[in-house]
């Protein structure tokens, strides 16, 4: 432990904080003295105000007229300043920051206090400007729930499943931040001995564990990455609920895919965490077999070692249950392949573009990452703390996702992505 | 003919032009002396630049700060001001341009020569910063057309096509502008006899013959809108084309949809002919039968007579062939039943959104909207006046589609949607 570098926010140095010196991730906040979205690192449990570092002088950030890329209300534009950038900004934070580091912030007990918000007085807001949502279905353990269910449990995995990283389109618009409430959607429900479907409000509402990634760089129309490219241009990664309405989507998504299903939300955490905070939780992910084609091959260790729970909290209940723990590690194709993938016929990506993981299933039932599979599509019902049964989610019932990097004494954690069910509204 | 309004731009009066005094279409361009993207609207063979006349106090868009709408490189903030703002504009323009009207630019010399500019010397950009872009599905003869080369002849249509207005989420990030050269995409493809895809440049590259509609305002999440509320917050429509990459799609669409083989580029015409433009050919689309759930009835006229044309043109040759005529009229599903369908679940949209028809194809074989059907996924090649044959689209083709309104006397055109194939990038 004391070989650990420690910082003199001391909330930073309890070794189960989220937000330790070695995570430093990205956010947007604001408070109600100073209402104006702008751009934040969490640590401890203070939010570092990096708007009002760069009006101090103090951080700066020089490339591309950065003096005023932390002032705005979405990370975008630092991100496209480049992984150079990125790595300099976290070398000044974290000498900031540091114990025995620059003195400049520790020192100024002024703008101390106007730069570290206590992260309990502040409003946290969408990080990223969202162009572009793109939705993966890369974990192998959820494809085959998914098929053996719906499909033929000998043959639960489709032809193109081991080839190709699928993916699908997302709707960008309805990307909100954690705590946001999402009503519960309407549409048409085709049920199985009825001749036509009826328009009624969801009966199969769900939640989806998923991580996503920030594209962290833009291409241009026809261009590609490689793996490795793709890689590299990866900012960092967000926690993702992608709810999903089982009832209208298995009527709906032959043959283009889940349209009104996923479109009225998707929920993701509002801290940013880095590709470099994460580097030391890389290791090796599943081994593919068959090798894939030849854009989507690549060495070493292309997966993170991150912790993920799903607990599920009742209106009324006096506390969340866990009904759910995984491991990012377990996806089949890694972030590098589903990116590289998307541009291989010439898609050009944004900066700020959200790519989701696709639901993160583990191998034993209780690792499953949707309550379709946890419950088997209903059949078995779970039990919360309070008693209560549920085969879906309820109106008024809250789903949080928690996500975490566990090292030696510390961990990088994600917070939490968490959001109510509110009733349908009127037809 | 006497009756009909005339324009002092005596091109504007040929009954043959585009862009009468009766269409009015707003696209964005630039000019080599003025090389900063502006609004404007065509008028017979010039273009007249908004940003000049607001400039000059001649035209003024009072709500929201308008005053500086036009002078941006999209037309996305002057339809946010809604739609009592885009009668008063089409009417203080349409005042402008016509004989007997206001005087203030046609008795102006020096406003005139400034912001009349001929179409031959400017640059069309795409004329609306696009948010989000759906891709609907929504010709009937289309779908059975697909349904019974790749399924069965019998059932062609899927279950949900009479009930749902099919669509999905297209990727919004490689619409362009007429004009775009395209790269042929690379990807996977699986043959026929083989165990394994291989991994090459598309060979079944196909257009599809399509309309868009914009849209004009924004709907918070959980809103949703009725069909009139839709149909009103339509601002205007443009052609597009959809490549497709049929070898590409036939092996990743399952389960999910298309993607690769859509997200390598869509284009738009450059000009938004507005709803008020093309209101006198309304017209009553197809008998719905079934009567659709609630949420998609509707009354009256809700089709539109758009005759379409597409057009191939083989590098080299003299002149382009002319290979489908259809008609906008034939589609099943309306554009007020498609959005009104996409926010059913409460789903967000946004000023600029852009939502296409799916493939317009008509009765007959020579009015079918790919090549896909016009060949029979290659069957039967099609031959261009050169005496070239083709079953898709080779390395040089130039594809292009017109449509127009033709009224007693005059036609509202959309110009055209035209694009190039270039080869692909090299792997």
């Amino acid at each position: 432990m004391s070989a650990l570098p420690q910082s003199w926010v001391a909330s930073a140095n309890t070794g189960v904080t989220d937000f330790p010196l070695q995570n430093l991730p990205y956010g947007v906040f604001s408070t109600a003295s100073q209402p104006t979205p702008r751009v934040g690192v969490a640590i401890g449990d203070q939010v570092l105000d990096l708007a009002a570092l760069e009006a101090a002088g103090v951080l700066k950030v020089a490339e591309a007229g950065g003096a005023t890329v932390f002032s705005q209300p979405a990370i975008n534009a630092f991100v496209a300043l480049g992984s150079a950038a990125w790595r300099a900004t976290r070398a000044r934070l974290t000498s900031l920051l540091a114990v025995g580091g620059d003195a400049a912030l520790r020192e100024n007990a002024s703008l101390r206090a106007q730069a570290l918000v206590p992260l309990a007085q502040v409003t946290l807001h969408l990080p990223v400007q969202v162009p572009g949502y793109t939705d993966f279905y890369s974990s192998r353990e959820h494809a085959t729930n998914v098929g053996s269910m719906f499909r033929d449990p000998a043959n639960a995995l489709l032809p193109n499943w081991l080839e190709i990283p699928i993916g699908y389109n997302g709707r960008a618009s309805s990307v909100v931040v954690s705590g946001t409430p999402i009503h519960r959607p309407n549409g048409q429900i085709k049920l199985p001995d009825a001749p036509r479907p009826i328009f009624d409000a969801c009966r199969k509402l769900d939640f989806e564990l998923e991580t996503g990634f920030i594209v962290g760089r833009e291409t241009s129309l026809g261009d590609s990455l490689s793996v490795d490219a793709a890689e590299a241009a990866i900012f960092g990664m967000v926690l993702l609920n992608d709810w999903s309405a089982r009832d209208l989507q298995q009527w709906e998504y032959v043959p283009l895919g889940p349209f009104n299903s996923k479109s009225f939300g998707t929920s993701i955490s509002p801290w940013v965490v880095t590709m470099e905070a994460l580097e030391p939780f890389r290791v090796a992910g599943p081994e593919q077999n068959p090798q894939p084609v030849s854009y989507l091959q690549q060495q070493g260790k292309h997966a993170f070692d991150i912790a993920l729970e799903v607990l599920m909290q009742a209106d009324g209940d006096a506390q969340a249950t866990s009904i759910c723990r995984t491991n990012f590690r377990h996806m089949y194709w890694s972030m590098a392949q589903q990116f590289a993938h998307h541009t291989v016929s010439g898609c050009n990506v944004r900066v700020g573009d959200l790519m989701g993981s696709g639901t993160i299933s583990g191998p034993t039932p209780d690792s499953f990452g949707s309550l379709l599979e946890l419950t088997w599509n209903g059949k078995n019902p779970i039990t919360l703390a309070s008693g209560a049964k549920r085969t879906f989610i309820e109106d008024g019932d809250t789903v949080m996702i928690a996500g975490w990097c566990q090292g030696d004494g510390y961990r990088v954690g994600f917070g939490e992505v968490t959001g109510q069910i509110l009733p349908a509204k009127a037809r």
